[in-house]
């Protein structure tokens, strides 16, 4: 059995994604034009972007996607993406002293810079929220280039790949397959007979949601100003807009270095559902704008969601509430104050179950007396959202196959002549799903603890001597998109510090964890066997 | 279905096992004998334990062990044993100071008393090497008593169970069953056709190799002795017989509070070897002794087992030799002393990765700047001994098939036509096993997790804040059976500084990390389930 795969195929489309990733840098070029910033940045980012994709294009003018070439695809548009995004970025920063600019002074610097620019690339492409932006703030950072690291979570969110699906019919082919590789979770739904129209819905009910998000946003902030009251003071049009496309993503990119405790209490309020929303199955309100929310009430899943998220909310509350935590700053008392415990507990548990990594409060200030509470946190980080939602992590559905195989396993070794299959809301799921799931799973685990002790390691040669807990969170809200971990990388804090060999080892977590591992690397494993027969 | 389990059936077998377990007792009555210590404990211990044996075999004088029941015997003697076993240890320090005696000026000071001789006594049976002991000295306690907690772990290592399958013919009827819920690791190999020969071929093995550590230890000393040469000052036959005790099973209890670090360069390398072999399938050997060795250089469990221990030892040494370590007590300089670097490597390497647990250096000094080696160490905790073996932990076995698996998964989703199995050796390994096995490792890694997070709660609450280095090694030696951590509880620290609850779960992680957690859990969520119905 020989591999042969038709790579000018994939590089062929992949020059299609690149010129309409090129299209969407018109959105902080617009920014740009609004601010009166200068627009040379964008119009150099545009043009190479361009150039590069028509190249590609001309490799392959007539594309014909097989499923290893679909796969190929969706890896390479996710090596390509995070790479082309690095360009607004260098050449914004171009001889400043902006963490992630382009420094020329000398080789090391100016590989430096582009590790940097990578990883905050990366991070946002794959939904993550990690960064190493040593400053955050419109002072430092033009609004263009600030909306562009918005945009590209909002992009990544639900998939490059799913968009071009559902615009680009030549793409649409294979798109069972592609769509199979880049959306979250294993489970993937069709809607609709067409997985063209599939996509579109799913694109139709995220921009949905974005849109709903602004219109909130903005409108409180209008109407606060005109019954004078502050609703919601610094959110005007720009930040609405900036944080809509953070949310829904579950990216928790922010132009505020306070991230959300920037705002009102109202606002923050306001984000929570969404933030929520964000890591439901997005085919499941495509059934409940058809009349059919009985689906979306009924599915385990989304149930198991749902609790998860209520339980950990109410053990966070009580204990902020109780005075577990001391106050910090931002985040202030929570100790006896009713309204305050219930937010920052909605608001922690909404952002960190589901990758979001949001902030209002300064959780790594929690170390002396909130160990429980952190360790709630760290709970949550593990879950992950649903699959077909934007959430990164393990994901509600595989730990529910893994607890309900594991649940089989213990009752069939007791009564070796049963079979019981693994059941999941009434269906019988297939063993060689579970198998998958569990493998998954197993690799997910192996990865993470094998990527905190190289941190670890890594960091401690260059002087930086993380705590386990450090290196630890490190891996985990890399791998897992989430963004914020504890100690130094909390989530007021960034991962400048780390050495680039960990920066790099990050920037291929996240990467994993946003294609969930197993196509990726299957493509290499298979690669490599078939290349020695 | 209902299940229908006869437990009076097991009870009685259970009576049988518990008057054989006396008879083991009068090896510490003979010690106290020889040194003229009070023999009353054992006198005391025997007799209660005679008369509750033979009280639970009147339950059933003529039991029947079907599959369920031969389950529910094997948790039971695991039960038994382990409570059965603390006899002595209260009694001996009844009304003393010593931490396992029996403590009556209160309920709350009986009912700790009880908690440390509980989690000593497992941590013997288990072959784990968990002590609370606060002083280890054969001032503080009798030989005799000292005795008994070495032969709780030569007793645990090859299995109750299976020495009761090797000499009672009532036990063995249903003795593959037993056998396959005693042995460690996912294997068993039935060497011949009866399983009561089986039993008592690798009971001979073990056997012998006890005898002979026994005979080339005290066989130094006497050569020492008459050559007048320092070969083995303090090996006297008391300590070579309790070393090949503990030596065998895994196990890693040592009379002296120096552990091994108290003997001399020359027993240190003897015991290395015997370290080995204690984490080798015992299988094997009886192959070896029938002149068929290529069966052992063939196995690819051997093979993985012995190449971990060589590049393991090897990355080790070279760490050592090159100063990453600074000079301890004891155990001393390595920097640039090939001898010890070469040997504190080979038996760190040798007790640590098939979890005896043995020290002569202490790692837990290792902090400041020999971090890497002390990743090394938990690299190797993590791997455990072979299936067959007397040695804890995941099993190499397991992390072969577990590699395996996700290998085959990342081939087959680039090629979801192909259908390969997992092989081993030249063998396929059914379905089912593979399931079990990522089951297994599943469960041990979400349970060393979780405990790991109780222990770090638990003890903040008492007002001991334990890192999460600390915590976590925690977790891990006891489920992993492997004894030391890191920090407090390092290779000469103890566990008598956890609360109560802690040192209560910790038990239960020894007791499922021995029994291998799937058929102990199976018992309880079969009876639960069925009984719901
Ligand atoms: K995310
Ligand atoms: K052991």
């Amino acid at each position: 059995m020989v591999w042969r795969i038709d790579w000018r195929a994939s590089l062929g489309v992949l020059g299609t994604v690149l010129t309409y990733l090129a299209l969407t840098m018109l959105v902080p070029l617009a920014v740009a034009v609004v601010y009166m910033e200068d627009i040379w940045v964008f119009v150099v980012s545009i043009l190479l972007v361009v150039i590069l994709g028509f190249g590609l294009k001309r490799l392959d003018p007539e594309p014909d996607l097989g499923p290893q070439e679909a796969l190929l695809l969706v890896a390479l548009a996710w090596i390509a993406a995070p790479i082309v995004g690095t360009i607004p970025y260098l050449l914004a920063g171009f001889g400043t002293e902006s963490t992630v600019g382009l420094q020329t002074s000398s080789l090391g610097a100016a590989v430096e810079s582009f590790v940097n620019a990578l990883f905050e690339s990366t991070s946002g492409f794959t939904t993550t929220g990690a960064t190493v932006l040593g400053e955050i703030s419109l002072e430092q950072h033009s609004h263009a280039v600030m909306m562009w690291r918005q945009l590209t979570q909002w992009l990544g969110g639900m998939g490059i790949i799913v968009l071009m699906i559902a615009i680009l019919p030549e793409v649409a082919v294979n798109g069972a397959e592609l769509m199979r590789s880049e959306a979250p979770g294993p489970d993937l739904q069709k809607l609709t007979p067409k997985i063209a129209e599939t996509a579109r819905a799913l694109w139709i009910i995220y921009f949905g949601f974005t849109v709903l998000l602004v219109a909130i946003l903005y409108g409180l902030h209008l109407t606060g100003t005109v019954i004078d009251a502050d609703l919601a003071p610094n959110m005007n049009l720009y930040n609405a807009v900036a944080h809509a496309f953070t949310t829904l993503p579950t990216g928790g990119f922010s132009p505020q270095a306070d991230s959300i405790a920037a705002f009102s209490a109202l606002v923050q309020w306001v984000i929570i559902p969404f933030m929520v929303v964000a890591g439901v199955n997005f085919a499941l309100f495509w059934h409940v704008f058809r009349g059919e929310a009985r689906v979306m009430l009924e599915n385990t899943e989304f149930r198991t969601y749902a609790g998860l998220l209520a339980a950990l909310f109410a053990v966070l509350a009580v204990l902020l509430f109780g005075g577990a935590v001391p106050k910090t700053d931002p985040g202030g008392v929570t100790e006896g104050v009713t309204e305050n415990a219930l937010r920052q507990a909605a608001f922690q548990i909404g952002s960190l179950l589901n990758s979001t990594g949001y902030a209002t409060a300064d959780f790594a200030q929690w170390a002396e007396g909130g160990t429980e509470a952190q360790l709630v946190l760290l709970f949550a980080m593990f879950i992950g959202g649903s699959a077909g939602s934007t959430g990164g992590g393990i994901k509600v559905i595989r730990w529910l196959v893994v607890f309900k195989a594991i649940r089989r396993e213990l009752y069939t070794s007791a009564h070796p002549d049963v079979i019981e299959p693994v059941r999941l809301g009434g269906n019988v799921v297939d063993e060689d799903t579970i198998r998958g799931i569990m493998v998954f799973t197993m690799l997910y685990i192996l990865l993470f603890g094998v990527a905190a002790v190289f941190i670890m390691l890594d960091s401690a040669r260059i002087g930086v001597d993380l705590t386990v807990l450090e290196a630890m969170s490190a891996s985990l809200a890399t791998i897992g998109n989430i963004g914020p971990g504890f100690g130094d990388l909390g989530p007021f804090g960034n991962y400048l510090f780390f050495p680039e060999s960990s920066k790099l080892l990050m920037t291929v977590l996240m990467w994993f964890g946003r294609l969930e591992i197993v196509p990726v690397l299957a493509l290499f494993v298979a690669g490599l066997r078939d290349s020695g027969r």
